[in-house]
């Protein structure tokens, strides 16, 4: 198993490097929001980081799709490249968006419940980060896509106790306003990392 | 014509059968949808049901790219059998959200305009489930694209309406989030149809 | 390079045809939303022409999809025309419904940054329109995409700014309201104009 990365030419390694790379910058990314949302308002420079860590998710996948359209021959199908950049992309879009609207919306305090969504993105960030670089080989990631389904689960559920006690009785609108908007951005951050995860299983199932 | 599905092998019919589950699972979400509105507050076991609903779709669009994973030659191209298999889980999603925001929301009575709108879902998805089967031999179905096409346009009219009298002067903003949170989900509902139906079309014109 | 465009057979050549059909209509929803807003509430009678611009764009995009679904052998590959149809699509949709909430929201007076933003739209739909005819025969359209781009982060900039001010303390939820849902679609705009312009190269850089 372990020589079978060779049986992909150099040039056709260098999309799993660019995979590994868009990994390393959404468990990165993750962390980021955790602490950033864990620490606010004394974390106001976290942003800047998370913008350098957007900035630099752009930059792979502008990277990975330059290189599809330049390749006749790809390592595993077309498609399945551009929706795999596509997701990994979305992951640190949202995450961006997220940490962005503390500030754009001067919010005072975060919430317990946006602090738990957003460790729940760092745990799924993480695991794609795990899982990525065995795709070089098509090696089994079973492991790890349970463990993001397993979060994007826990995160819907605490999303809707989120939202629940947004709408109780007696809430000022511009608080409701600013938090659906931040869990909103939460919760599509924690889908794309489960979509991502649906992704690279479905490319193993293909290729083995 | 009737003898043109033996035309394919067992394991290619198999994407006809679940196709087929998945237009009787929306046919299902639609009329539970449209009892949940009209007899809100008193059909809150309903979201039960319609949960049920949305984790058998997902079972079923599961199967779907599973299988279109693990098969070589496909009866009808792989491309239109994963935005099929899409747009049908996509249905049922926004259906359930709709539904669920009820409770979530602790909503007291739904509008007359929410009723209308859960309505014509239930009347779309009885069209699409009408329509799926007869992909079987590529049979015409213009009969229910037009139809599907008709609610949705109906279903724009009465958002509009809906959202013109959400926002005449003297709403509790309260109010305005919440319906419009309920609109925007039962309108991607309906959005979805109508796309689900211009994926069967387009497989029918790429076959006959 | 001009005899170029001769290298298609007729038939092939069509497909340009559609999508210079659909760039000048980009270009005409971006000159009409730039009058719409800065002239608003004396260009009620706009919204009906961009409503024209919008039904017109439905139906580019279904002859280009119509031809698609008919056509074996394409001059570009399908997944872009596909793409690049329904981004072209995207753009005037999002265009058309930005200018109808001025009426359904019965917004009194557009704040300038909305004026800003619709200006940019405009100004993208105008280098998305001058980009198109290129493609025919796959000359240099780097020009374009760099312009679509800087609108593109200039958007972003007024948008955050537009969003800043309209969380300052003191604001009316009903404004709020409203005008997130208008600089939403505005943004959702300049966004597709952005994914076209990358379609656009990516197809280039393929086709070269």
């Amino acid at each position: 198993m372990a020589g079978l990365s060779n049986f992909f030419a150099p040039r056709e390694r260098e999309f799993f490097d660019l995979f590994e790379e868009a990994g390393h910058n959404i468990e990165r990314a993750g962390k980021l929001i955790e602490r950033m949302f864990s620490d606010w308002p004394d974390s106001v420079e976290v942003a800047r980081d998370l913008v350098v860590c957007e900035h630099e998710g752009d930059r792979i996948t502008h990277d990975i799709i330059y290189k599809l359209n330049q390749t006749f021959v790809t390592p595993i199908d077309r498609e399945d490249i551009y929706a795999l950049a596509s997701a990994l992309d979305d992951v640190v879009d949202y995450i961006e968006e997220a940490g962005d609207f503390l500030g754009l919306y001067r919010i005072e305090a975060p919430t317990q419940h946006a602090i738990q969504l957003a460790a729940i993105i760092a745990e799924a960030g993480t695991a794609i980060a795990a899982a990525i670089p065995r795709l070089r080989d098509f090696r089994d990631i079973h492991h790890y896509t349970v463990e993001v389904n397993r979060l994007e689960n826990e995160g819907d559920r605490v999303l809707r106790e989120a939202l629940a006690s947004l709408f109780q009785a007696g809430i000022d609108p511009m608080m409701v306003i600013r938090w659906k908007d931040i869990y909103e951005r939460l919760e599509q951050a924690t889908d794309a990392t489960e979509k991502t995860a649906n992704i690279l299983e479905g490319i193993l199932i293909k290729n083995t």
